[in-house]
């Protein structure tokens, strides 16, 4: 029996994405809900950092989840059991990003009545997913510390398109080459109006941070 | 001035990948040169472990290397420095992957009469590169411990077209909730032939076994 509800979602027909996002982002508007597109690399941490943010969060505003992944449903659940949010997995059937019509196909899914927030976990991507516009809100990023402080210069696209990066794993940044201001520098050469928040999901270091800036965007959002 | 050659590539113009692939391959074979296709995700350790792998063979086998980046070109001259090889950069112009065609481009600028392997270390992506035969003799890729033991199960494509798993980083795994033994299970599960090498490109351990492994595969090419 599946835990979570798993969609399989369809290539987009659609040629202007851009439109569609445009079109998604005003529907999300007038209904009230926010939605964030969370993007990384592979094993960056984002179950992690989602589950220790929806715990802060889900007293406060109504949080649901759309999991993206090629094949597997394994964060979709690990999320359901670890919150008891709404939380959906999104199958890409191969697929390397979401577009905006696959992000609503995604959302059409979601008891929309139910949430101020959703957050869009993308596919562990930083090349594809920057290309695409989903219809959220805003893009955010994680960069975790093994990766490297030099990614930004490797991956331009996906730094200059978020507007907030967080820097997670900062427990294990002794055993690794990896200085925090270099980083903050090299994202700031892409974006220079990047927020940098460094995080640490599995010890929850910096996840009020993260929530105090979400609440506030929400917040907005709805006015 | 430009420290290494630096090419951009031009998107494919042939459909039939599969085919150019095998053409690709059957004229290195014809030359006596062997292409390893080496992927990872994004800060995996690529160009630490090709550096490592490059000072021990480069007494033995000649060896060039191509770096495919979506822009910059640190990772060529950073091996360029390090090892002294024929190194050129792949600019992929926003491209998330290599084609058959696409290495060709690149291999069209390398000195093939002066080598004995080439590797081209591949965008950092676990989804799209998997996809395509870029007409190498094998694939290999590149797990690092820091992105955790489940990524088999996550990105089932890219494990089951990889002939090798390097398992690199060993040296920070008491810091991280990764089980060598569970990796392994689920690499196998995706591809039970693969063979997996646990190293660490920063210490050099186990980088002995991963040469012993291409000298045979180069030495057998090439009979």
């Amino acid at each position: 029996m599946e835990k979570v509800k798993v969609i399989e979602i369809k290539k987009s027909v659609f040629a202007e994405n851009d439109k569609d996002a445009d079109d998604l982002r005003k529907e999300l508007k007038t209904k009230g809900v926010y939605l964030l597109n969370l993007m990384s690399s592979p094993g960056s941490g984002k179950t992690t950092t989602l589950i220790q943010t929806i715990n802060w969060l889900k007293d406060k505003i109504r949080v649901a989840v759309m999991e993206a992944d090629i094949d597997s449903d394994v964060d979709a659940v690990k999320i359901k059991e670890a919150t008891g949010i709404q939380s959906i997995q999104l199958h890409t059937g191969g697929m390397c990003h979401l577009d905006a019509e696959m992000t609503r196909q995604g959302l059409d899914n979601v008891a929309l009545e139910d949430a101020d927030l959703v957050i869009l976990e993308n596919v562990g991507n930083l090349v594809c997913p920057a290309e695409f516009d989903t219809g959220a809100v805003r893009n955010a990023m994680i960069l975790s510390v093994p990766e490297g402080d030099d990614k930004p210069l490797k991956y331009p696209l996906m730094f200059s398109v978020c507007d907030l990066v967080l820097i997670n794993k900062t427990d294990v940044m002794p055993y690794f080459d990896f200085d925090l201001e270099r980083c903050k520098d090299n994202v700031h050469q892409r974006n220079p109006k990047a927020k940098i928040i460094p995080i640490c999901a599995k010890t929850g270091e910096g996840i009020d941070a993260f929530t105090e800036w979400l609440l506030k965007e929400v917040n907005s959002w709805k006015k």
